[in-house]
């Protein structure tokens, strides 16, 4: 059903205010300019209406969920459809009163949804105080079948488990977004940032490698205060890998960008011929994989 | 009952050449040597005893293949209860005729074998004709508690497995080896030869990343001919890496050597609590782990 051997994808790395309407304007003006530079499928960093509210809990940000469909992908909606193409938007979704999710929203090029996927691993760290806003998601890993290329969406913390990025591509995704807001802590950057975004870096690398398939991370930039006067300075870095674990585009730490990049679907095919990994998988040996922990050692 | 903080590990990367009793010594040697400079676990290559056979479909070099125990694991077990250290050893196993393992053993420091990891996921590409040769694993993955830690085993074609790494760290291991026998074919060197070595050191970093674990790869080096006219060119690159995905070692393609790292138990505790990958992952959505392939496009 999908024929044509390239398919484009856009990210757009951004800075984000308080101000959501600013926000969600920047996010459709930089849909639209990887829109016109022929991205077929545009993915949004995670949560991009808002700064990073999970810094600090309070409970008046829950103010900024909203149901899907609502404004935010309303608003994407009708961009996607302007320029025919895929978008997809990461979401802080009302599902209830009292219950919300970091819910990614793959919206097709006629303005209607597609689907959505629910953050699925939340983490729960000083800064990133996410359990605190978000039901870990109840809908399992996805692919979904756009009109230019089986997508697959999983959000930030996620990239930490192979897991979901094999169940993913196991789905039959061609390519992974990986919508993000990771950032280094002030006191650390020195010390730690470089292993810390290198480590980052090389998870999106494997992910790519060990299941032929193409990467495309896009996180946050700029430096956010929270209100109890640390903050987190995002690390930008977005990037698009081949099925092969190199670099088609590498964003720097700090600038704004809209990114354009081509894939080829052949090239899946070709790297998984070369480097048969899904021949040889031991599926009658990794039913542990569903257990808390293995150890002989432990109870 | 693990007290010490500190374990140091010892990796022999050596070419290999016909004669297996030169190759045996030079094993045994290196095995002297990490464990004079304080080496308390030591590991060797993949298939050491021989040149990498596998290049062609040969049935006489079954002859290479030994009953466990036998000749070359009493030889390491002496080797072993003579430095009072563990050793690792990859050995063509002939378990019954007709049916054979590449298989990795664990001796204590006592000599006695403390346990076996038959190759699990067994590779079948040019040059690199395993699946005639051994019988997939059935024992699963697994952890081997020894005198100085809880040691895993993974070989070669294992390495791009990450369901392999995970389900021997959940046994416990806090580190696992992977004897391998890598190396470029010729033709493809210049144009693929910095993109493969590379994704194979992004897959090992990913496992330490993934699973807060510490990791020493060590591979053969140096030309072997093949019967055909061809070969491989082995290319090192033996490693240690720490629970961060960082360097603590990495040879050259080109020269044998015996290393000797030092690993600190603390630091995994450490690296977990900073990165509680643990924590958060999401067991019960993992069971389509077990199956071939989840696409709702294929049957």
């Amino acid at each position: 059903m999908l024929q044509d051997d390239i398919f484009k994808i856009g990210l757009i790395q951004m800075k984000c205010h308080q101000d959501s309407k600013a926000n969600l304007s920047k996010a459709i003006s930089g849909i639209d300019q990887a829109a016109n530079q022929g991205a077929q499928i545009v993915c949004l960093q995670e949560l991009f209406l808002t700064p990073y509210f999970c810094q600090v809990q309070d409970p008046s940000f829950f103010e900024h969920a909203e149901p899907i469909p609502g404004p935010t992908t309303d608003a994407l909606a009708a961009c996607a459809k302007k320029n025919s193409c895929v978008v997809i938007g990461s979401i802080f979704e009302k599902r209830a009163p009292g219950l919300y999710h970091n819910t990614a929203v793959v919206i097709g090029p006629d303005g209607n949804i597609i689907g959505i996927y629910r953050k699925m691993h939340i983490p729960d760290d000083p800064l990133f105080y996410e359990k605190y806003y978000f039901t870990p998601g109840d809908l399992g890993f996805k692919s979904f079948k756009t009109p230019f290329a089986e997508v697959g969406v999983l959000v930030c913390w996620d990239q930490w488990y192979p897991e979901a990025a094999r169940l993913t591509a196991l789905e039959g995704a061609e390519i992974i977004f990986y919508p993000t807001a990771i950032g280094w802590h002030s006191h650390e950057k020195e010390i730690y940032g470089k292993s810390q975004t290198d480590a980052w870096l090389t998870m999106h690398r494997s992910h790519s490698i060990a299941n032929g398939i193409y990467i495309a991370a896009v996180n946050r930039t700029g430096f956010e205060k929270n209100s109890m006067g640390g903050g987190l300075e995002f690390w930008g870095n977005s990037h698009v890998l081949n099925t092969y674990g190199s670099y088609l585009h590498l964003s720097d730490s700090q600038n704004e960008e809209v990114i354009v990049s081509s894939c080829s679907r052949k090239l899946i095919e070709e790297t998984r011929r070369n480097w048969p990994f899904f021949r040889d998988r031991r599926v009658d040996f990794y039913k542990g994989i569903s257990s808390r922990w293995n150890s002989k050692n432990s109870i």
